[in-house]
């Protein structure tokens, strides 16, 4: 199992869950941290294109299809990988961020948007954090839906950074 | 470094070296050999999409987006990863294919097509296998352009498989 902490976000759909990651990414940069974000994906995505080399590779019945250049790299792992694999093939960086993974163990940071109609997704006494505009929603871990710096805060400080 | 063996293609452009990597990873998986392969790309590759939410989260600058759906999975660097964190990566596969990395110390095969004017790519001794369709090149381990099966055979025989 990986020592980098993990931290989910869960939240119904609508509820602006991306955008609030995507600002989480930036304010944790900024502050000097490396992040990886894991995204589950319930729908089959497609990350390759038709007619690429590697996709001829990946059709070819390759398992696994690296991309390699002097800036980044992608590995594409055709095949089921479990979780605490893939876990372990993130490595230098400070932090994980996984979107979805309701049931996993480690703190989750819970959004609700009234707008949205959806209920808190987790019971308040599960979550680590809880991101909304929902007035009747108190307490030192609830922040506004744009207070990803406050977030960040709390986030550093439970990892002492 | 990595326990599983690595053998590299080594091949001018316009040698077909592509179409030679495709019809290898066909013949091992038909034997049941878990083939990675490694594409390093002079160029830089794009493979992520705009707008796609892994696109955003790289964007926001996360050094590691990891999609993930019950088939399969992709893991982003968007940093320069040395050759030697990228084969830890690599796992539960039987062998690693690579194209390029000429300079590599693991066996070699190298690529000569005589209609593409260019020359063996490493001098003979240090081939570990040669296919080409010069005919002046001959030798145990020289296989005709399509003999990836007699090669695929002297792979698996130098890993005793």
């Amino acid at each position: 199992m990986t020592n980098i902490p993990i931290y989910s976000i869960v939240a119904y759909s609508g509820t602006g869950k991306t955008t609030i990651l995507e600002k989480l990414i930036t304010v944790l940069k900024e502050r000097g941290v490396r992040v990886a974000i894991i995204k589950h994906d319930a729908h089959d995505f497609e990350i390759d294109r038709e007619g690429k080399d590697s996709w001829r590779f990946t059709r070819a019945g390759a398992d696994v299809t690296v991309l390699v250049s002097g800036k980044k790299a992608a590995i594409m792992e055709n095949r089921y990988v479990t979780l605490d694999d893939l876990l372990n093939k993130i490595t230098d960086v400070d932090l994980i961020l996984t979107e979805g993974y309701k049931s996993g163990k480690w703190p989750k940071i819970a959004v609700k948007r009234m707008e949205s109609g959806k209920p808190l997704p987790l019971p308040v006494e599960e979550c680590f954090a809880i991101m909304t505009d929902d007035p009747e929603l108190t307490g030192p871990a609830v922040f506004s839906l744009d207070g990803v710096s406050a977030l960040a805060d709390l986030i550093l400080e439970k990892e002492n950074r």
